[in-house]
């Protein structure tokens, strides 16, 4: 028998990154031990998480080591592979949560959509390209320019291009196998959902407004500042997205509002989301902790916001690789009211996602300008 | 040069218990690492602290292990030794905060009373108690029954008793030495007031209310259900004791309320507090953070309260030690607004902190009525 109430529970997750770092910071007051299984030594996770197995994310063994530790798995990255889990579950009876099923279909961006399309879940027009004839029909059929992305292994954008002629792909994507044409969503903000999939229970987090450029997530704001009837919309959206999904979790539902006060969804990740990150102190309930309890089969926690709240992402900047050497976080303790987060990497890269920065307050403009005060005063060494 | 800065910066924490290990659960999204010194194997605080050094309170050559790895030196726990930390702090030049000067006044009940009472700070009348005639004087000028506290040594109450005769003084205490006597003071409410001292920055947090049973706390309720007067007497009294002390970090103050509005200062804890628990989610930095903040010489963080907020301790219970084993967990949790903090001890004694539960509401009583009902739900097996 699983134990799977804390304490004492353990939930092993693939992926040692800043997901799992703040997964096991919502697990040491509950309780609950987390083993994370990362390639990188000393990985972000370890500690606050008890235990890291440095092995591949699809290294059947390690998995299986992993297994035999936990009361049940999870992912905290999209490379996590989905057959590996399934295999071990299966065999060690140990549950892996969300579903491998939908790990896979949402690591896949073709059969993401092409399920959300067929549950009437309204998504941008999309084609299938496996060829360049494939391709013709889709400027054909979705206009131009057209994003294009590839079916596998994206992530933050790696993977998508604008392009508006089979040259143009070809010369980004080499093959024109494995791809997905979408039409170009002229939209007007960008939008997502965290959403928790529990025991009989499906629950929400506010619909938040995002800021990305050049595809990287900057920005975070909650409420969205749009209207009521597009949040509702949203909200809405998402939770036919849930019903679509399968197994328990956090999933992060990535959304367009359009010019016309409609929603789409962009993407899906399986896991806890980078948009999610203000419900470390913004909901009454953070993303990881309510991940915690859904993977392990515990009864969800509230979801409503405290305040309305405001988090930046810290990035790598400059042109090369180098060991991460931060100034100016004496400024931004110097505010008082901003959180930083640091993810503990040792090695800062261009966009590399470094930490990142939360403010609450009864104004979102303040709290806004809190945490781009606080964005400013920091660079890397 | 020591590296004060986050992230990267070390403190090396006398105490692995619960403060320790809160201590750590802050440490993490400030990229701070936290080594604990704590004689229990797998004590609480590891992880989320990076590392324990196992040994006792007042082993020199730990602390100075300790120190060698560490940028500050800090204390979680009555029992670390303010002469060894001194002199470990002054031969290899790593600070030690609060003062060891600070730790050893709080650590003797008299010299706390007469210091403060220098100071014009109110106190109980008090009276040292060396002999049996000192104790008869005792009772003659502050009246009987007594309150009679071992100067050393106390914690939760273990170490004071309400005496009415010499006779029962030495059946309780057997030696009369080593005492101070207090009268006993008729109040109205307990209160405290969580004070810091940064670098040339002193701040309160706002007065909390507490319910003690048998001496040991129960409940905080923030803001103390009291008079816009007596929290401002409390505020003013705890400023007072802020400039009595010496060294950076958090202290933990603990007031009466008398009938008529006055108040006085009952401890002083030079290091987090119980009582400051509720700060963790209910005020903007908890009192965790901010002890790093301090200790560190870091710019300290607000210390507004968010909302309303009731804390519960969760203590052993029956008659003997067992191992820790929890029932009502998924009880708690259904409540979905209750946040549960287990301080990772393995054996459940009669009375030991195990943990505390914490809730926030724009209506203090309803905050209450969740923890208690939280409460209520748990038991240990």
């Amino acid at each position: 028998m699983r134990n799977t109430v804390p304490p004492g529970s353990t939930v092993g997750v693939i992926g040692g990154g800043q997901l799992g770092r703040m997964l096991a910071e919502a697990a040491t007051p509950l309780g609950i031990d987390v083993v994370a299984l990362d390639p990188t030594p000393n990985c972000p996770a370890v500690p606050p998480a008890t235990d890291q197995i440095e092995a591949e994310f699809d290294d059947e063994e390690a998995i299986r080591a992993l297994a035999e530790r936990s009361d049940v798995l999870t992912v905290e990255i999209e490379l996590a592979d989905p057959d590996a889990l399934q295999s071990v579950s299966a065999d060690l009876d140990v549950p892996a949560h969300p579903h491998p099923d939908t790990i896979r279909m949402t690591r896949d961006k073709l059969s993401e959509k092409r399920r959300l399309d067929a549950a009437d879940i309204p998504v941008p027009a999309f084609a299938a390209v496996d060829s360049e004839r494939a391709l013709r029909d889709a400027f054909q059929a979705l206009g131009s320019p057209l994003m294009v992305k590839a079916r596998r292994g994206g992530y933050d954008g790696r993977g998508n291009a604008i392009v508006e002629s089979v040259a143009e792909a070809t010369n980004r994507f080499g093959s024109l196998d494995g791809l997905v044409a979408e039409e170009l969503v002229p939209f007007e903000r960008e939008l997502s959902v965290i959403g928790v999939r529990g025991v009989g229970d499906r629950r929400c987090f506010p619909v938040a407004e995002n800021v990305h450029e050049a595809e990287i997530l900057r920005e975070t704001l909650v409420p969205a500042r749009t209207d009521d009837s597009v949040r509702r919309r949203a909200q809405e959206v998402a939770e036919g997205v849930l019903n679509v999904l399968d197994g328990r979790g956090v999933f992060g539902i990535e959304l367009f509002e359009t010019g016309d006060g409609s929603v789409l969804v962009n993407e899906i990740a399986p896991r806890p989301h980078n948009s999610g990150h203000y419900t470390i102190e913004g909901a009454v309930t953070s993303q990881f902790e309510q991940h915690l309890r859904a993977v392990l089969g515990l009864p969800l926690g509230g979801t409503g916001l405290r305040d309305p709240t405001a988090m930046a992402n810290l990035l790598g900047d400059g042109q090369e690789s180098r060991p991460a050497s931060v100034t100016g976080v004496e400024s931004v303790l110097e505010l008082g009211d901003v959180h930083l987060h640091w993810y503990g990497k040792r090695t800062v890269r261009p966009l590399r996602k470094m930490g990142h920065l939360t403010a609450h307050h009864s104004s979102l403009g303040h709290a806004r300008e809190r945490v781009q005060q606080a964005l400013e005063a920091l660079s890397f060494g």
